[in-house]
Protein backbone atom coordinates (compact mmCIF):
# COMPACT_ATOMS: atom_id res chain seq x y z
CA UNK A 1 0.00 0.00 0.00
CA UNK A 2 1.53 3.77 -0.69
CA UNK A 3 1.79 5.57 2.15
CA UNK A 4 -0.21 8.34 0.28
CA UNK A 5 -3.23 6.40 0.88
CA UNK A 6 -3.18 6.17 5.13
CA UNK A 7 -4.69 9.39 5.58
CA UNK A 8 -7.13 8.70 2.85
CA UNK A 9 -8.17 5.35 3.83
CA UNK A 10 -8.01 5.93 7.80
CA UNK A 11 -9.83 9.55 7.35
CA UNK A 12 -13.14 9.77 8.82
CA UNK A 13 -15.90 9.02 6.40
CA UNK A 14 -19.63 10.51 5.74
CA UNK A 15 -21.97 8.71 8.19
CA UNK A 16 -19.31 6.62 9.34
CA UNK A 17 -20.49 5.22 13.27
CA UNK A 18 -17.75 3.48 15.37
CA UNK A 19 -18.48 -0.46 14.64
CA UNK A 20 -17.90 -2.96 17.68
CA UNK A 21 -16.02 -4.66 14.70
CA UNK A 22 -14.14 -1.69 12.67
CA UNK A 23 -11.90 -1.24 16.14
CA UNK A 24 -10.31 -5.13 15.12
CA UNK A 25 -8.93 -3.70 11.73
CA UNK A 26 -5.45 -4.15 10.69
CA UNK A 27 -5.65 -2.67 7.26
CA UNK A 28 -2.06 -1.71 7.49
CA UNK A 29 -0.76 -4.74 9.25
CA UNK A 30 1.89 -6.87 6.93
CA UNK A 31 0.63 -9.68 8.95
CA UNK A 32 3.66 -10.11 11.05
CA UNK A 33 3.49 -8.38 13.91
CA UNK A 34 7.35 -8.16 14.41
CA UNK A 35 7.80 -6.95 11.14
CA UNK A 36 4.95 -4.24 11.82
CA UNK A 37 6.41 -3.22 15.05
CA UNK A 38 10.38 -2.75 13.09
CA UNK A 39 8.17 -0.29 10.85
CA UNK A 40 6.80 1.58 13.93
CA UNK A 41 10.50 1.52 14.90
CA UNK A 42 11.73 3.09 11.98
CA UNK A 43 8.64 5.52 11.32
CA UNK A 44 8.81 6.65 14.76
CA UNK A 45 12.44 7.45 14.07
CA UNK A 46 12.12 9.35 11.07
CA UNK A 47 9.28 11.47 12.99
CA UNK A 48 11.89 12.30 15.23
CA UNK A 49 14.35 13.65 12.21
CA UNK A 50 11.79 15.54 10.59
CA UNK A 51 10.85 16.94 13.75
CA UNK A 52 15.14 18.15 14.60
CA UNK A 53 14.29 19.80 11.04
CA UNK A 54 10.94 21.81 12.00
CA UNK A 55 12.68 22.63 15.32
CA UNK A 56 15.24 24.46 13.31
CA UNK A 57 13.18 25.86 11.56
CA UNK A 58 10.35 27.15 13.48
CA UNK A 59 7.98 28.02 11.22
CA UNK A 60 5.23 25.21 10.98
CA UNK A 61 3.24 24.53 14.30
CA UNK A 62 2.28 21.08 15.07
CA UNK A 63 -0.48 19.62 16.66
CA UNK A 64 -1.69 16.35 17.59
CA UNK A 65 -4.98 15.08 19.42
CA UNK A 66 -5.27 12.15 21.02
CA UNK A 67 -9.22 11.07 21.89
CA UNK A 68 -10.28 8.11 23.19
CA UNK A 69 -12.48 5.92 25.64
CA UNK A 70 -10.64 4.66 28.77
CA UNK A 71 -7.63 2.21 28.01
CA UNK A 72 -7.69 3.26 24.43
CA UNK A 73 -4.27 3.68 24.40
CA UNK A 74 -3.66 7.13 24.25
CA UNK A 75 -0.25 6.64 26.61
CA UNK A 76 1.12 4.10 24.28
CA UNK A 77 0.95 6.18 21.47
CA UNK A 78 2.98 8.97 22.84
CA UNK A 79 5.30 6.51 23.99
CA UNK A 80 5.04 4.38 20.67
CA UNK A 81 4.96 6.72 18.05
CA UNK A 82 6.35 10.10 20.23
CA UNK A 83 9.18 8.59 22.06
CA UNK A 84 12.16 8.86 20.32
CA UNK A 85 11.60 12.83 19.62
CA UNK A 86 13.91 14.48 21.90
CA UNK A 87 12.67 16.90 24.55
CA UNK A 88 13.59 20.04 22.77
CA UNK A 89 11.22 19.41 19.95
CA UNK A 90 7.96 17.95 21.56
CA UNK A 91 6.15 18.10 24.37
CA UNK A 92 2.66 16.63 25.78
CA UNK A 93 -0.23 18.26 27.44
CA UNK A 94 -2.21 15.68 29.81
CA UNK A 95 -5.67 16.94 30.29
CA UNK A 96 -7.59 16.11 33.30
CA UNK A 97 -10.80 17.09 34.70
CA UNK A 98 -10.55 20.65 35.14
CA UNK A 99 -9.85 22.82 38.04
CA UNK A 100 -12.11 25.44 39.64
CA UNK A 101 -9.98 28.14 38.00
CA UNK A 102 -9.84 26.49 34.21
CA UNK A 103 -13.76 25.74 35.16
CA UNK A 104 -14.55 29.52 35.77
CA UNK A 105 -12.99 30.37 32.25
CA UNK A 106 -14.51 29.30 28.79
CA UNK A 107 -13.50 25.77 28.04
CA UNK A 108 -11.17 27.06 25.41
CA UNK A 109 -9.04 28.94 27.75
CA UNK A 110 -6.97 26.34 29.25
CA UNK A 111 -6.25 24.45 25.73
CA UNK A 112 -4.98 27.84 23.94
CA UNK A 113 -2.09 28.25 26.68
CA UNK A 114 -1.07 25.00 25.55
CA UNK A 115 -0.66 25.28 21.86
CA UNK A 116 2.50 24.31 19.62
CA UNK A 117 4.55 27.51 18.66
CA UNK A 118 6.69 28.02 15.76
CA UNK A 119 8.68 25.08 15.74
CA UNK A 120 6.90 22.81 18.10
CA UNK A 121 5.14 19.59 18.32
CA UNK A 122 2.51 19.38 20.68
CA UNK A 123 0.77 16.04 21.48
CA UNK A 124 -2.64 16.61 23.51
CA UNK A 125 -3.60 13.63 25.53
CA UNK A 126 -7.09 14.39 25.77
CA UNK A 127 -8.49 18.01 25.02
CA UNK A 128 -11.53 20.33 24.13
CA UNK A 129 -12.88 17.35 23.11
CA UNK A 130 -13.72 16.14 26.32
CA UNK A 131 -16.02 19.41 26.86
CA UNK A 132 -18.54 17.80 24.40
CA UNK A 133 -18.08 13.96 25.69
CA UNK A 134 -18.37 13.36 29.03
CA UNK A 135 -19.72 16.65 29.85
CA UNK A 136 -22.77 16.19 27.42
CA UNK A 137 -22.88 12.48 28.16
CA UNK A 138 -23.54 12.96 31.55
CA UNK A 139 -25.96 16.23 30.59
CA UNK A 140 -23.58 18.72 32.31
CA UNK A 141 -24.41 20.96 29.36
CA UNK A 142 -27.75 21.31 27.32
CA UNK A 143 -28.02 20.04 23.98
CA UNK A 144 -28.19 23.76 22.57
CA UNK A 145 -24.57 24.48 24.42
CA UNK A 146 -22.99 21.16 23.07
CA UNK A 147 -23.60 22.54 19.50
CA UNK A 148 -22.61 25.96 20.15
CA UNK A 149 -19.58 24.58 21.23
CA UNK A 150 -19.13 22.27 18.03
CA UNK A 151 -18.77 25.95 16.33
CA UNK A 152 -16.01 26.93 19.02
CA UNK A 153 -14.27 24.38 18.29
CA UNK A 154 -14.77 24.86 14.65
CA UNK A 155 -14.24 28.51 14.74
CA UNK A 156 -10.84 27.83 17.09
CA UNK A 157 -8.97 25.23 15.29
CA UNK A 158 -9.87 27.21 11.54
CA UNK A 159 -7.82 30.04 13.60
CA UNK A 160 -5.08 28.12 14.43
CA UNK A 161 -4.92 26.28 11.02
CA UNK A 162 -4.49 30.11 9.39
CA UNK A 163 -2.15 31.13 12.17
CA UNK A 164 0.40 28.29 10.55
CA UNK A 165 -0.90 25.44 12.98
CA UNK A 166 -0.94 21.69 11.14
CA UNK A 167 -3.29 19.69 13.48
CA UNK A 168 -4.07 15.97 13.17
CA UNK A 169 -6.89 14.52 15.39
CA UNK A 170 -6.88 10.77 16.21
CA UNK A 171 -9.87 9.02 18.00
CA UNK A 172 -8.28 5.73 18.96
CA UNK A 173 -11.11 3.49 18.25
CA UNK A 174 -11.64 0.41 20.66
CA UNK A 175 -14.10 -2.14 21.14
CA UNK A 176 -16.05 -3.04 24.13
CA UNK A 177 -14.65 -6.39 24.26
CA UNK A 178 -11.20 -4.82 24.13
CA UNK A 179 -11.69 -1.82 27.08
CA UNK A 180 -13.37 -4.79 29.15
CA UNK A 181 -10.01 -6.93 28.66
CA UNK A 182 -7.67 -4.19 28.92
CA UNK A 183 -9.74 -2.92 32.35
CA UNK A 184 -9.42 -6.57 34.07
CA UNK A 185 -5.51 -6.62 33.04
CA UNK A 186 -4.94 -3.26 34.76
CA UNK A 187 -6.90 -4.64 38.35
CA UNK A 188 -5.14 -8.01 38.13
CA UNK A 189 -1.86 -5.89 38.08
CA UNK A 190 -1.00 -3.97 41.27
CA UNK A 191 1.75 -2.06 39.55
CA UNK A 192 -0.90 -0.82 36.83
CA UNK A 193 -3.95 0.34 39.92
CA UNK A 194 -1.93 4.03 39.66
CA UNK A 195 -3.96 4.14 35.88
CA UNK A 196 -6.92 2.73 37.40
CA UNK A 197 -9.92 4.53 38.79
CA UNK A 198 -13.35 2.66 40.21
CA UNK A 199 -15.04 5.39 37.83
CA UNK A 200 -13.98 4.26 34.98
CA UNK A 201 -16.00 1.21 35.30
CA UNK A 202 -19.31 3.47 35.68
CA UNK A 203 -17.92 5.64 32.57
CA UNK A 204 -18.06 2.08 30.81
CA UNK A 205 -21.74 1.75 31.41
CA UNK A 206 -22.09 4.90 28.89
CA UNK A 207 -20.58 2.94 25.79
CA UNK A 208 -22.95 3.45 23.82
CA UNK A 209 -23.78 6.90 24.44
CA UNK A 210 -20.45 7.76 24.03
CA UNK A 211 -19.51 5.97 20.86
CA UNK A 212 -22.39 7.48 19.47
CA UNK A 213 -21.18 11.18 20.72
CA UNK A 214 -17.59 10.83 19.51
CA UNK A 215 -18.82 10.02 16.12
CA UNK A 216 -20.94 13.07 16.25
CA UNK A 217 -18.39 15.28 17.28
CA UNK A 218 -16.12 14.20 15.05
CA UNK A 219 -18.55 14.57 12.35
CA UNK A 220 -19.05 17.97 13.18
CA UNK A 221 -15.49 19.42 13.53
CA UNK A 222 -13.62 17.34 10.63
CA UNK A 223 -12.18 19.64 8.27
CA UNK A 224 -9.18 19.23 5.35
CA UNK A 225 -7.32 21.67 7.88
CA UNK A 226 -8.24 19.94 11.21
CA UNK A 227 -8.71 16.20 9.37
CA UNK A 228 -9.60 13.87 12.19
CA UNK A 229 -8.67 10.15 11.50
CA UNK A 230 -10.36 6.80 13.09
CA UNK A 231 -7.61 4.39 14.13
CA UNK A 232 -8.46 0.73 14.82
CA UNK A 233 -6.69 0.91 18.50
CA UNK A 234 -7.59 -3.08 19.28
CA UNK A 235 -3.84 -3.44 18.36
CA UNK A 236 -1.66 -1.63 20.30
CA UNK A 237 1.04 -2.60 17.11
CA UNK A 238 -1.29 -1.48 14.12
CA UNK A 239 -2.53 1.90 15.97
CA UNK A 240 0.94 2.58 16.41
CA UNK A 241 1.62 1.84 12.78
CA UNK A 242 -1.24 3.63 11.20
CA UNK A 243 -0.73 7.02 13.37
CA UNK A 244 3.58 7.05 13.08
CA UNK A 245 1.95 6.56 9.25
CA UNK A 246 -0.31 9.38 8.76
CA UNK A 247 1.89 11.60 10.97
CA UNK A 248 4.69 10.87 9.17
CA UNK A 249 3.02 11.37 5.88
CA UNK A 250 1.91 14.95 6.61
CA UNK A 251 5.24 16.10 8.37
CA UNK A 252 6.70 15.15 4.80
CA UNK A 253 4.34 16.99 3.01
CA UNK A 254 5.68 20.50 4.73
CA UNK A 255 9.16 19.32 3.58
CA UNK A 256 11.04 20.50 6.15
CA UNK A 257 14.66 22.02 5.80
CA UNK A 258 16.91 24.48 7.71
CA UNK A 259 16.53 28.03 7.35
CA UNK A 260 18.65 29.25 4.63
CA UNK A 261 22.19 30.19 6.41
CA UNK A 262 23.13 33.76 5.93
CA UNK A 263 25.99 34.79 3.60
CA UNK A 264 27.58 37.28 5.26
CA UNK A 265 28.22 35.13 8.46
CA UNK A 266 30.67 33.39 6.12
CA UNK A 267 32.79 36.34 6.64
CA UNK A 268 32.92 36.59 10.44
CA UNK A 269 35.97 35.96 12.46
CA UNK A 270 35.85 33.83 15.82
CA UNK A 271 38.78 36.18 17.92
CA UNK B 1 35.31 3.93 39.28
CA UNK B 2 32.19 3.79 41.67
CA UNK B 3 29.31 5.37 40.47
CA UNK B 4 28.76 6.72 44.17
CA UNK B 5 31.45 8.87 43.45
CA UNK B 6 30.76 10.33 40.50
CA UNK B 7 28.34 13.32 42.17
CA UNK B 8 31.25 13.73 44.67
CA UNK B 9 33.38 13.90 42.27
CA UNK B 10 32.30 17.00 40.00
CA UNK B 11 30.37 18.78 42.84
CA UNK B 12 31.59 22.32 43.00
CA UNK B 13 34.24 22.50 45.42
CA UNK B 14 35.20 25.40 47.86
CA UNK B 15 37.22 28.18 45.85
CA UNK B 16 36.94 26.33 42.32
CA UNK B 17 37.90 28.13 39.35
CA UNK B 18 36.85 27.69 35.57
CA UNK B 19 40.39 27.08 34.46
CA UNK B 20 40.78 26.65 30.46
CA UNK B 21 42.20 23.35 31.30
CA UNK B 22 39.88 21.58 33.64
CA UNK B 23 37.22 22.01 30.98
CA UNK B 24 39.38 19.42 28.69
CA UNK B 25 39.28 16.91 32.00
CA UNK B 26 37.76 13.26 31.22
CA UNK B 27 38.09 11.40 34.71
CA UNK B 28 35.12 9.11 33.47
CA UNK B 29 36.36 8.33 30.31
CA UNK B 30 37.03 5.26 29.88
CA UNK B 31 39.71 5.89 26.89
CA UNK B 32 37.58 4.66 24.28
CA UNK B 33 35.67 6.81 22.95
CA UNK B 34 33.05 4.86 21.29
CA UNK B 35 32.83 2.45 24.71
CA UNK B 36 31.82 5.69 26.36
CA UNK B 37 29.27 6.94 23.99
CA UNK B 38 27.73 3.01 24.72
CA UNK B 39 27.49 3.72 28.53
CA UNK B 40 26.08 6.94 28.12
CA UNK B 41 23.20 4.80 26.03
CA UNK B 42 23.01 2.49 28.93
CA UNK B 43 22.57 5.15 31.44
CA UNK B 44 20.05 6.90 29.36
CA UNK B 45 17.83 3.82 28.90
CA UNK B 46 17.96 3.53 32.84
CA UNK B 47 17.02 7.17 33.28
CA UNK B 48 13.73 6.13 30.91
CA UNK B 49 13.24 3.31 32.50
CA UNK B 50 13.08 5.16 36.11
CA UNK B 51 11.46 8.31 35.16
CA UNK B 52 8.66 5.67 34.01
CA UNK B 53 8.50 4.66 37.22
CA UNK B 54 8.70 8.19 39.08
CA UNK B 55 5.93 9.31 36.67
CA UNK B 56 3.91 6.46 37.85
CA UNK B 57 4.47 7.05 41.56
CA UNK B 58 3.74 10.74 41.27
CA UNK B 59 5.67 12.13 44.34
CA UNK B 60 8.94 13.50 43.00
CA UNK B 61 9.35 16.36 41.20
CA UNK B 62 12.84 16.55 39.39
CA UNK B 63 14.37 19.66 38.20
CA UNK B 64 17.43 19.67 36.07
CA UNK B 65 19.44 23.35 35.41
CA UNK B 66 21.42 23.38 32.90
CA UNK B 67 23.94 26.30 32.03
CA UNK B 68 26.64 26.98 29.93
CA UNK B 69 28.56 29.49 27.82
CA UNK B 70 27.08 29.95 23.68
CA UNK B 71 27.88 26.50 22.11
CA UNK B 72 28.30 24.86 25.81
CA UNK B 73 26.10 21.88 24.89
CA UNK B 74 22.98 22.40 26.73
CA UNK B 75 20.83 21.64 23.67
CA UNK B 76 23.20 18.49 23.14
CA UNK B 77 22.72 17.24 26.99
CA UNK B 78 18.90 17.16 26.40
CA UNK B 79 19.33 14.87 22.99
CA UNK B 80 22.05 12.97 24.35
CA UNK B 81 20.71 12.36 28.09
CA UNK B 82 17.27 13.06 28.23
CA UNK B 83 16.23 12.06 24.62
CA UNK B 84 15.34 8.75 25.75
CA UNK B 85 12.09 9.62 27.67
CA UNK B 86 9.30 9.65 26.59
CA UNK B 87 7.10 12.80 26.47
CA UNK B 88 4.97 11.58 29.09
CA UNK B 89 7.10 11.92 31.60
CA UNK B 90 9.91 15.03 30.71
CA UNK B 91 9.51 18.59 29.27
CA UNK B 92 12.27 21.01 28.63
CA UNK B 93 12.06 24.81 28.84
CA UNK B 94 14.61 27.28 26.55
CA UNK B 95 14.44 30.53 28.65
CA UNK B 96 15.16 33.05 25.97
CA UNK B 97 15.42 37.25 26.92
CA UNK B 98 12.62 37.87 29.03
CA UNK B 99 9.65 39.59 27.58
CA UNK B 100 8.15 42.70 28.14
CA UNK B 101 5.35 41.19 30.35
CA UNK B 102 8.21 39.00 31.73
CA UNK B 103 10.51 41.97 33.04
CA UNK B 104 7.59 43.78 34.46
CA UNK B 105 7.52 40.97 36.84
CA UNK B 106 10.42 39.55 39.77
CA UNK B 107 12.70 37.74 37.83
CA UNK B 108 11.55 34.08 39.30
CA UNK B 109 8.09 34.94 37.44
CA UNK B 110 8.62 33.31 34.58
CA UNK B 111 10.41 30.45 36.05
CA UNK B 112 8.02 29.65 38.80
CA UNK B 113 4.92 28.50 36.25
CA UNK B 114 7.55 26.17 34.65
CA UNK B 115 8.72 24.12 37.86
CA UNK B 116 8.33 20.45 37.61
CA UNK B 117 4.51 19.14 39.26
CA UNK B 118 4.52 15.57 40.93
CA UNK B 119 6.18 12.52 39.13
CA UNK B 120 7.78 15.31 36.01
CA UNK B 121 11.15 15.63 35.44
CA UNK B 122 11.77 19.57 33.79
CA UNK B 123 15.26 20.92 32.21
CA UNK B 124 15.80 24.49 32.13
CA UNK B 125 17.76 25.20 29.37
CA UNK B 126 19.16 28.22 30.57
CA UNK B 127 17.37 29.78 33.55
CA UNK B 128 16.85 32.29 36.63
CA UNK B 129 21.00 32.42 36.75
CA UNK B 130 20.91 34.26 33.57
CA UNK B 131 19.36 37.21 35.70
CA UNK B 132 22.77 37.25 37.78
CA UNK B 133 25.07 36.73 34.67
CA UNK B 134 24.49 38.42 31.76
CA UNK B 135 22.45 40.99 33.17
CA UNK B 136 25.65 41.37 36.16
CA UNK B 137 28.32 40.92 33.03
CA UNK B 138 26.55 44.26 31.33
CA UNK B 139 25.58 46.34 34.25
CA UNK B 140 22.21 46.17 34.04
CA UNK B 141 21.49 45.38 37.59
CA UNK B 142 24.28 46.62 40.33
CA UNK B 143 26.10 44.41 42.66
CA UNK B 144 23.99 44.96 45.52
CA UNK B 145 20.86 43.94 43.56
CA UNK B 146 22.86 40.69 42.11
CA UNK B 147 23.63 39.65 45.52
CA UNK B 148 20.06 40.42 46.45
CA UNK B 149 19.12 38.00 44.10
CA UNK B 150 21.59 35.40 44.84
CA UNK B 151 19.29 35.44 48.61
CA UNK B 152 16.39 35.03 46.54
CA UNK B 153 17.35 32.22 44.77
CA UNK B 154 19.04 30.47 47.27
CA UNK B 155 15.13 31.20 49.33
CA UNK B 156 13.31 29.60 45.97
CA UNK B 157 15.25 26.81 45.33
CA UNK B 158 14.79 25.62 49.65
CA UNK B 159 11.38 26.42 48.88
CA UNK B 160 10.93 23.96 45.79
CA UNK B 161 13.07 21.75 47.68
CA UNK B 162 11.34 21.11 50.98
CA UNK B 163 7.86 21.02 48.75
CA UNK B 164 9.47 17.98 47.19
CA UNK B 165 11.98 19.01 44.13
CA UNK B 166 14.93 17.36 43.98
CA UNK B 167 17.41 19.66 41.97
CA UNK B 168 20.54 19.22 39.98
CA UNK B 169 22.23 22.06 38.55
CA UNK B 170 24.79 21.75 35.89
CA UNK B 171 27.39 24.10 34.90
CA UNK B 172 28.75 23.10 30.78
CA UNK B 173 32.17 24.00 31.44
CA UNK B 174 34.06 24.75 28.25
CA UNK B 175 37.44 26.02 27.33
CA UNK B 176 37.39 29.34 25.55
CA UNK B 177 39.39 27.74 22.76
CA UNK B 178 36.76 24.61 22.39
CA UNK B 179 34.00 27.58 21.94
CA UNK B 180 36.29 29.27 19.05
CA UNK B 181 36.10 26.16 16.96
CA UNK B 182 32.42 25.10 17.77
CA UNK B 183 31.82 29.01 16.82
CA UNK B 184 33.80 29.13 13.41
CA UNK B 185 31.87 25.29 13.00
CA UNK B 186 28.56 26.79 13.11
CA UNK B 187 29.85 29.82 10.83
CA UNK B 188 31.18 27.71 8.12
CA UNK B 189 27.87 25.18 8.31
CA UNK B 190 24.65 27.12 6.86
CA UNK B 191 22.41 24.35 7.74
CA UNK B 192 24.08 25.51 11.30
CA UNK B 193 23.27 29.72 11.33
CA UNK B 194 19.51 29.15 13.12
CA UNK B 195 21.61 28.00 16.34
CA UNK B 196 23.97 31.21 15.40
CA UNK B 197 23.94 34.91 16.17
CA UNK B 198 26.47 37.38 15.27
CA UNK B 199 25.59 38.45 19.15
CA UNK B 200 27.34 35.84 20.34
CA UNK B 201 30.80 37.13 19.25
CA UNK B 202 30.30 40.20 20.93
CA UNK B 203 29.21 37.86 24.70
CA UNK B 204 32.78 35.83 23.56
CA UNK B 205 34.74 39.35 24.15
CA UNK B 206 33.29 38.92 27.94
CA UNK B 207 34.67 35.64 28.77
CA UNK B 208 36.34 36.57 31.59
CA UNK B 209 34.38 37.94 33.35
CA UNK B 210 31.66 35.33 32.79
CA UNK B 211 33.87 32.90 33.92
CA UNK B 212 34.34 34.80 37.13
CA UNK B 213 31.06 35.63 37.68
CA UNK B 214 29.68 31.84 37.12
CA UNK B 215 31.80 30.71 39.84
CA UNK B 216 30.88 33.49 41.71
CA UNK B 217 27.08 32.80 41.45
CA UNK B 218 27.71 28.60 41.33
CA UNK B 219 29.82 29.52 45.00
CA UNK B 220 26.65 31.44 46.50
CA UNK B 221 23.69 29.12 45.32
CA UNK B 222 25.36 25.29 45.80
CA UNK B 223 23.34 23.73 48.88
CA UNK B 224 23.13 19.75 49.55
CA UNK B 225 19.74 20.33 48.39
CA UNK B 226 20.56 22.32 45.57
CA UNK B 227 24.27 21.04 44.36
CA UNK B 228 25.54 22.36 41.49
CA UNK B 229 27.99 20.17 39.57
CA UNK B 230 30.60 21.69 37.66
CA UNK B 231 30.83 19.27 34.24
CA UNK B 232 34.08 19.31 31.84
CA UNK B 233 31.76 19.54 28.65
CA UNK B 234 34.97 20.06 25.57
CA UNK B 235 34.14 16.62 25.47
CA UNK B 236 30.61 16.00 24.16
CA UNK B 237 30.87 12.04 25.24
CA UNK B 238 32.67 12.69 28.55
CA UNK B 239 30.20 15.93 28.98
CA UNK B 240 26.92 13.32 28.84
CA UNK B 241 28.71 10.42 30.49
CA UNK B 242 28.98 12.54 33.32
CA UNK B 243 25.77 14.32 33.32
CA UNK B 244 23.91 10.86 33.10
CA UNK B 245 25.64 9.78 35.95
CA UNK B 246 25.13 11.78 37.98
CA UNK B 247 20.89 12.28 37.50
CA UNK B 248 21.02 8.48 37.33
CA UNK B 249 22.99 8.18 40.48
CA UNK B 250 20.34 11.27 42.18
CA UNK B 251 17.18 9.05 40.84
CA UNK B 252 18.24 5.91 42.25
CA UNK B 253 18.89 7.15 45.45
CA UNK B 254 15.18 7.97 45.68
CA UNK B 255 14.16 4.11 45.08
CA UNK B 256 11.62 4.65 42.55
CA UNK B 257 8.94 2.22 42.97
CA UNK B 258 5.11 2.22 41.70
CA UNK B 259 2.24 3.19 44.01
CA UNK B 260 1.06 0.03 46.32
CA UNK B 261 -1.74 -1.48 44.83
CA UNK B 262 -5.31 -1.36 45.91
CA UNK B 263 -6.10 -4.95 46.84
CA UNK B 264 -9.86 -3.76 46.97
CA UNK B 265 -9.46 -3.25 43.31
CA UNK B 266 -9.03 -7.19 42.69
CA UNK B 267 -12.44 -8.06 43.63
CA UNK B 268 -13.76 -5.32 41.22
CA UNK B 269 -15.89 -7.36 38.25
CA UNK B 270 -15.65 -5.83 34.49
CA UNK B 271 -19.32 -5.96 33.10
Amino acid sequence: MSKKSVRKLLRVRDGQRASEAAAGDKPLSSGDKAADKQIVEELAREISDLQDVLYAQREHKILIVLQGMDTSGKDGTVRGVFGKIDPLGVSSVAFKAPTLEEKSHDFLWRIHRHVPAQGELTIFNRSHYEDVLITRVHDWISEAECKRRYAHIRDFERMLAETGTVIMKFFLHISSREQKSRLEERIANPDKHWKFDPDDLKEREYWQTYQRLYMRAIHATDANHAPWYVIPADSKTHRNLAIASIVLETLRELKPSYPPGNPEYAKLKVS
